[in-house]
């Protein structure tokens, strides 16, 4: 199954990428123990690989009002709803790593009225699955409801832009069959002590 | 999270069951290690719990020209387009068994189009679908498709009546809150030898 | 017209059925004076027959706190929903009779809204509704609707169970073009009384 | 149920309406043995009443390609998928008596694909189907399936012309609540001889 | 671009038109310097040509409580829902002009929500949206929000009824390829004073 | 109308902006002898501020098998598809420049499949606007559409990856409620020589 091709676009031979394109898929390497697919997959145009990944550390890394978990489920959920097995796939071992829970990517990805969240990560899933497919309907009540959790407007910003980020990530990975690493599917998935 | 409820509805009251349910359900907790929620919350109304299990096993267990693994594919795809949480967890868990495969469960339920089945299975699957959401629309050019990729005229039954049977079961456990027990979730994700 | 095909796989022969089978057969012929085509179409699985039956005996059959004619709705108004022309014809006859109404099948089949039901059995076609097509959101805000009609908590079980059962039924009939037999399009259409 | 209002405007006094209307409701009395709701309710607006009634005679009761039962199978499917309860009933009537079918109205109502009619005819209701509910994708391949069967230029204008009309009945029905009269749910259901 | 067809069927030779057609046209071109499309393209049948200018008239051009602008406004509403190039920009130019405002009909085109309309006009293209797409689930609620509003019924029964008049003009125009002439793009775009 | 705000979240004080931002800002001004909105907007986060229009230039102004004026048609076409008001109505002005076509976003904007493009550029729009709302479904027949249009891989590439940027863009606009300035919508309408 490792022979799968990783996408439909050969990837770039890794040699010829810029220097700066190569630390970043060597220092995931590095990290992760592997190379996630869609690093190989988008370094075939490096402009936009430095714009990608640019823009996902400041949604996904920086300091904020949402947990990293809290972001993750927000991916995972909005990738569920879009059916991108890339991003379901490969967010959901980070989610499950995490937030320590080996069920948590699952739920999500699957119904999220359903999953072991709390009120609060409901008001904000509810916000980012109606960016994700409704957003020209989004209006203050939408707001509101997030207020109500005590969400600020900055979260509420963070919530809108991962679930409009991941709404083009979700096309680029299903445009492209980006196909998620084999390592990704059982990550976290030990019981949690 | 164990003592999450298996479902809005009480479950009944093992020692007051009628005989033949007590023993189905000794059965498959000596078999499988534990007891799937599903026969809990259905026993609740033993002439129901006989009649789903009843048609379960005619369609899932019996002989037949599709196998059991593809059979387990048909409810996992069919359960993600319904986002059915338990039928996704529980049968995803028997599929990567069945299957001895620990990928296919999670690309099944994510999107078939990205899962790594063969031409016969995809349209196996594209039919199933079909009578999940859009079953008015089924007619000869469906069954026409079957027939190109070698599948019977009992095979082509065969997949309507399981894609059939699990939407009712996912309506059943969605409308219910049916939790998926927390052994389904890492069950088959052993990597194949 | 008569000599339509019943469905598109051909039905059993008669002679060659387990007893059980024809009995039940041989029993709907004497009561309604005809056989229903779906007896014919699905006897050709004596299992599934038996199974689907006992299903159906369960939930249309048993004493509760639900109407018979009430039952039937729950089957038209989600039938129509799901464009299934044997269900909505056959039950449609089957309403018609048990509610003494002959305008109200086809009202419910076409638009419950504007159907000659009391506001407790809007409210029941509005929670089988939604398990019809949208389960995957049914929460406890639906459930409480019922219950502010005066629904108990078996009740709410009946509606959603019944309106699963003919998901699948639905999606049988559609996918195997089971015919509804010509003597269901005109009874009980006689004025009441 | 006689009292049960006819829509949800009041209808217009009859005395006082202007002479050429009270003639058109005196004419379909005179032919049908009662007055349509659907006459009453649109009297309250004698020009909306006139134009409606011009519209609606030229497309329906011409000379022309299609016979007046095929239009009205037109009028009746599109009214199904438009779950408009006035149309589907009244036009129900008229099509069984049109087409001297007991069963083809309800037939065309639920499901056209499941209905008796032919090739050509399903070539027919498919366009207008379209029509009814995706007309910004209608292309030239629409117009040259209409070809295939036989159907002139001027047959698909009346077809996309019948399919327009009661999109827009339709709709007035639904948001006036008009109510089809009693009379028109048994009519034409004697068998054919 | 001009030599464009203004519709897929060849439009009436103008000359050997009726008169009271000749007539009409020649006052709009009078009016407006150009014939806009709708008409060459409707003029091939006299009849409906005269009953949809009637009906038209009727609702659009009478004294009432919506104001000429409010009218065009549920026009261009629809007409975007539906993807009605025709109507968009016919009825764009003209709302723009009545309307007084450069900017009204794109913003209403594209999304309602976000318009410079006045908190009673949104709720009147609520309404008038809600015609044009799922009238069959209009209630009593749907005519309450319009009455918060001072809408009266008779203002009700007017959006409804130019909802459901564009409803079956959309599709006239999608169906029939209704080219808008060029001379509407641009007109009222000038900045107000 | 110039009241209005440009965005629910108040914009970012120009004088505080880190010096790279402000310098991509005066540079539009001098361009465009104003400031879209959406550069206001977005600069209240520098970080995502830069690798949004990092990426937009990689995509947009790069040389490459599309041209410029293309490239603006996807963005027109899925942005009136998504309903996003911002993208719509700026992008249409940046449309209408490129192509030299006054007439070209509106008609792309509302029904490309009513617009003055080529066969070329409408299978490239068909495949964008797949990219746009059912990316789950893109297979191999999609790519070979394209390729039967002389589109190369990198075309490709380009299409699906500005369909997918612009399911992000429109999504932040319409969550943000990002107003398009009044300048953009008359720009460009002047005829063509």
């Amino acid at each position: 199954m490792r022979e799968k091709p990783i996408s439909r676009f050969p990837p770039a031979e890794f040699a010829g990428l810029p220097k700066d394109v190569r630390e970043r898929i060597e220092a995931v390497q590095e990290k992760s123990g592997f190379v996630p697919n869609v690093f190989l997959a988008l370094a075939r145009r490096p402009d936009e690989f430095r714009a990608f990944f640019a823009y996902h550390d400041a949604l996904m890394e920086k300091p904020g009002g949402l947990t990293k978990a809290e972001r993750e489920m927000i991916v995972v959920a909005t990738s569920g709803l879009n059916d991108c097995l890339y991003c379901v796939v490969a967010h959901g071992a980070i989610l499950r790593i995490r937030a320590k829970n080996p069920l948590i990517a699952d739920q999500v990805a699957v119904n999220p009225r359903k999953s072991d969240v709390t009120p609060r990560q409901r008001a904000m899933l509810d916000f980012a699955l109606k960016v994700a497919v409704r957003s020209h309907e989004i209006d203050d009540a939408d707001y509101a409801a997030l207020e109500r959790h005590g969400f600020s407007d900055d979260d509420a910003w963070d919530i809108a832009a991962i679930a409009a980020f991941y709404a083009m990530s979700n096309r680029l990975a299903n445009a492209f069959s980006i196909r998620p690493n084999d390592e990704f599917y059982a990550m976290g998935r030990e019981p949690r002590e």
